[in-house]
């Protein structure tokens, strides 16, 4: 990782909160109101996209525009802006649109910086229950309805006391699923449907295992982030680096994640 | 459903939301801590309990006691308690364990009171997002992060544009589990993972279906206030009452219950 300083890490950090904020209020502005309606991006399946996830989008790379101009852009619905300086935004304005459209609070903001050598800071944010997971560049931290706390993952149990969760049931394609379900059929607890909030709760520590498929860059790199940062693993089911997506496995400990990565290839 | 006294009404009321306060700060108390521990009910499979569910209910009771101690009580994990004025509390303290146990905020905190009839005011609370769902006596509406707001059920639209709940994938028995899926293969959108929250957003005009099986009295009767307050409907999957528990459907309006009752009998 290149050597960011005191200063622009304040940088990074004051202006994620900037994005951040301006994606609350604009998801907010939409959310479990009776006239939103989805469009799909796929034809073959039901893939939704809003007007909120592009006014979301919009907002953070305004922001972006006049505070970091030498910086590059990923965003999920906008695509790809080069940047100068080396370090380029990852921002999914809106992680978990079928569970937006359906009222829940367990969708979420996703912001992160990444450089050549991997992320160096992201957050997931829930603007509903308004708490905010941050991981990186020191920090290591989640502010919500109760206040400011560390995040710290859980330590090491076996997979047979472990709570997993994925956001599907299906995880992916069938021989996708049938990996998942090896590690599923030995779990204590298996729990669906949370998209980017399982990943948070396993920086906060009540959570030993998330495992996906089919997630693309600017899904996994800010709970890369906030999970590294708690202490945890986050790597692709080899265990490998995860930053471009894929099928993914974050996990509370060495020890969950080996004993979970032996499964998923068994 | 006999008479309720507008003086009898706001008792009733303002009892409910005393409950719901007590069992917030209960249930908070506890929530993400690190040392909470959870024992199984069942020795078949894991359903838990923790000492959340008895503080919760118990400080209910304790104020039950000393505000209406004429009325009955029906509590998950202190049993029945006979009363004289024809009026049953009933008690979930904790809906949803097992997401309660996770970190999750879609677990909640169900009060109701019935008579012989039926279901005459329920409450479903998120004690984490502070959210509050309640339906009878004349009230239809929620109050949480985003302030005070009606509920209102969504309007009828084709099974094929309507997005279904339920908390398990696998739902019950085989046969239900089979059931649940002629519905869900129907469906544009099936979520899973939400507990008493599903029951909620129904209320909140988000989700169209909700479809369960093996519930109990305490998990279905605060929910069946909310729903028909909010003017939808909630059965057992014979279009009968549900206020057992059991087999159950929560749907927004008669044209998608009737959808979906065909299929799940089909």
């Amino acid at each position: 990782m290149e050597r960011i300083s005191a200063s622009e890490a304040e940088d990074i950090i004051a202006t994620a909160a900037e994005l951040a904020e301006a994606a609350r209020e604009a998801t907010l502005a939409h959310f479990r109101r009776a006239d939103l309606t989805a469009e799909t991006k796929e034809s073959a399946r039901f893939d939704p996209v809003t007007v909120a996830d592009r006014l979301s989008e919009e907002r953070m790379r305004a922001i972006l525009a006049r505070r970091r101009p030498q910086d590059g852009i990923l965003g999920e619905e906008f695509g790809s802006l080069q940047g100068t300086s080396g370090l380029t935004w990852v921002l999914d304005p809106i992680d978990g649109t079928r569970g937006y459209l359906s009222g829940t609070p367990t969708w979420g903001v996703l912001i992160s910086v990444r450089d050549a050598a991997g992320v160096v800071y992201g957050l997931i944010d829930q603007p509903y229950i308004r708490e905010r997971f941050e991981g990186g560049l020191g920090r290591a931290l989640v502010t919500g309805p109760s206040g400011v706390a560390g995040l710290r993952c859980r330590g090491a149990r076996p997979l047979s006391e472990a709570i997993l969760f994925s956001t599907f049931p299906e995880v992916g394609t069938d021989e996708e699923g049938a990996a998942f379900r090896r590690v599923a059929g030995k779990a204590k607890l298996v729990r669906y449907g949370t998209d980017c909030y399982g990943y948070a709760l396993v920086a906060a520590g009540m959570v030993d295992l998330v495992i996906e498929a089919g997630l693309q860059a600017y899904d996994v790199q800010a709970p890369i982030a906030v999970i590294e940062a708690a202490g945890g693993i986050m790597t692709d089911w080899q265990g490998r680096p995860c930053l471009d997506g894929g099928r993914v496995i974050a996990a509370a400990n060495a020890a969950i994640h080996a004993e979970a990565l032996a499964l998923l290839n068994g």
